[in-house]
């Protein structure tokens, strides 16, 4: 007996309107035994980059074999190419605009696979110009899960969009100018800076992370320590692997107001000194 | 052996009180197979008519046999009836306000079914006046999904409450008056205009939509066309069926100052011109 | 066959980030079978008396087995213990520190037991110091779902982490000092009255509440009835078994500008009525 297929939602759509209760029962009117399950529908509108991260840092923790459905979709009845990822042992489906981009990423490229979703026959049966979700990605996604193969959905492509990386970049003077990339409920600053950019041994010698003008150096172990005080501010290794600015029972993001997509500059606590010293 | 019944529900509740938690365990604590899936709780607190748009606009793409559970109930504890209802394919379980309305006008008249939900055995053991929506038609919904009867579970009516219908209505000169009747997360404004009111052939020959004395000529296929600018506003057929006005990549409502249930009034181009001659 | 076991959720994360559907995957890789329920992710950021309440007020509609997972974890990564706890026919699963509270009181004190989750063997293969609720709490909860015996799970401790009642007190003169407990999105007041201290007989005689400098004398059975007039306030037992103050279609919070943890006098009307001859 083939396991209960299991089917994740990640959209842009708000849970105010129809539109995810519109994809659950189009789903579910292809495969009625499919478990679906929400990982997020807040994702800013229209915002690719962040659809991106958050289904990367989600998806891993599903069984093999999960159906991922990922709809932030500015480019939705334009010509913009609807497909299906299968990356090592997990499926996508969704728009053809980097919102898998980080996927790619994190799966070895000879375990990634893309198909051009062109059978309209699994498509509902009329499609309507503005509401992929509901009319292409859902049936496919039960078909799927019913047990269609990707081949017999699509023809695989290879001119798919890569999204450009968020890795950060070296500077000429050994610093290394990284980004954040993500501030979540609890106004923790999320960087792109992962264990490559910094590693423990980098981190005992003495490191800071400058950043509006203000200065991280503290890099702890803990989110929670008893002998902390409210406010203080200190990197430390989310979850989702990437460093995070976070403040000890507090918004790091208020505090230093932080924004998306803000310079983050890593420098090496001597050369800070150093730097320092020199400018005097 | 029966297929597991699939209850949808759609509340006004929001996501942040016990008030789901609660509606979803009394579901479980009668059915437990039953699959459970929320269709949104964040229809504005009391707006019978939001949550009207929203169910019609969602249910009908779930499998044959789903049960509804909607609630948007400003008068529990008070004389209105708790209702079932069985129309088309489909069960509807809530209050007697009119929150079924669209669904009574989308059904033919001889597939529908109203009872009043009297037989308390089928209730929780104690119901409380202010939230029905545990006590009543949940527990109702689990045992629908059990397999009992529509009319085991109460007596069926003929006198239940249907909504007015918001269909537009034509002017003495030739106009249509139409209206605003739900904005969405993307800023877009759906109006209650369907293909009845506005033909293909009316279109081509060129029409007019006049909003906050504001004007809106372009009528068009897609949302996204890679020549279009931001901001540039245009009326598209949403995928619930209505015209919606919408704006590139940008949101209608803010740049035109739409609320709901603002005034739409559709005239053709010709009309239109002729008219402001004649004012010159 | 076991019966498919209900897995609840309930945290501060929201619903914007990956971290719930990272703890849901979690889950589904320990137990594919689970039956996934949200009972609210929007518990004020760290406020774990909201969670407690929150969490109270559901719990009970499940059916006898349910795991609830509890994640209000201001100390994650401190050596605060993640704790399992059998309380009547239910599970529970998350921090020691009083988000349980309100179980441990309404269970009776011989039916419940706590266990300190210390084998990692069944944990994620890696424990972020972040995000037990993924790595420690779900996996947890999969292995309960799928069999694992509590006293398996964790030792037993009795030192856990009791909150401190709630219980509204006597003042010297006869009143009752109360407080609001919960303010739910219709702006209806929880107050921690319940039907212990005030009986239907008292209410028969005459009682009236006071908060900020203002007065609620009715005491009534409904939320709606055919002729009140918008905003009038009144006092109504609630669904959760506590008094709350609401205003007739409309937010009681917001016309008397009530926070949580308000003060709310109880007195008899008689005696407010003699005092106030008093001080004239």
């Amino acid at each position: 007996m083939r396991p209960t297929p299991i089917i994740t939602l990640l959209t842009d759509f708000g849970t105010a309107d129809y539109f995810v209760g519109a994809m659950k029962g189009a789903i579910l009117s292809v495969s009625s035994g499919a478990i679906i399950i929400d990982i997020t529908h807040e994702i800013p509108p229209h915002d690719i980059q962040a659809g991106a991260f958050t289904l990367a840092a989600a998806y891993k923790t599903f069984p093999a074999g999960t159906i991922h459905v990922a709809v932030v979709d500015p480019g939705v009845g334009s010509t913009r190419r609807p497909i299906l990822v299968q990356a090592g042992e997990h499926f996508f489906v969704g728009p053809d605009n980097g919102l898998f981009g980080f996927v790619y990423e994190s799966e070895a490229a000879t375990n990634v696979r893309v198909f051009h979703l062109n059978r309209a026959e699994y498509f509902r049966a009329e499609v309507s110009e503005t509401f992929h979700g509901r009319d292409v990605f859902a049936p496919v996604a039960g078909a799927l899960a019913n047990g269609i193969a990707p081949f017999d959905l699509g023809d695989e492509i290879k001119d798919y969009v890569r999204q450009a990386s968020i890795a950060p970049h070296a500077l000429a003077d050994g610093r290394i100018e990284a980004s954040v990339i993500h501030i979540d409920r609890f106004g923790n600053c999320v960087t792109n800076l992962t264990r490559r950019e910094l590693t423990d041994h980098q981190i005992k010698r003495g490191v800071r992370l400058v950043i509006n003008n203000q200065t991280v150096t503290s890099i702890r172990r803990f989110f929670a320590e008893e002998t902390d005080t409210r406010g203080e501010l200190f990197a430390v290794w989310g979850s989702a692997g990437f460093l995070e600015i976070v403040a000890f029972r507090d918004s790091a993001a208020r505090l230093l107001d932080i924004r998306r997509g803000q310079q983050v500059i890593l420098q090496s606590a001597n050369t800070a000194a150093l730097k320092q010293s020199l400018e005097q």
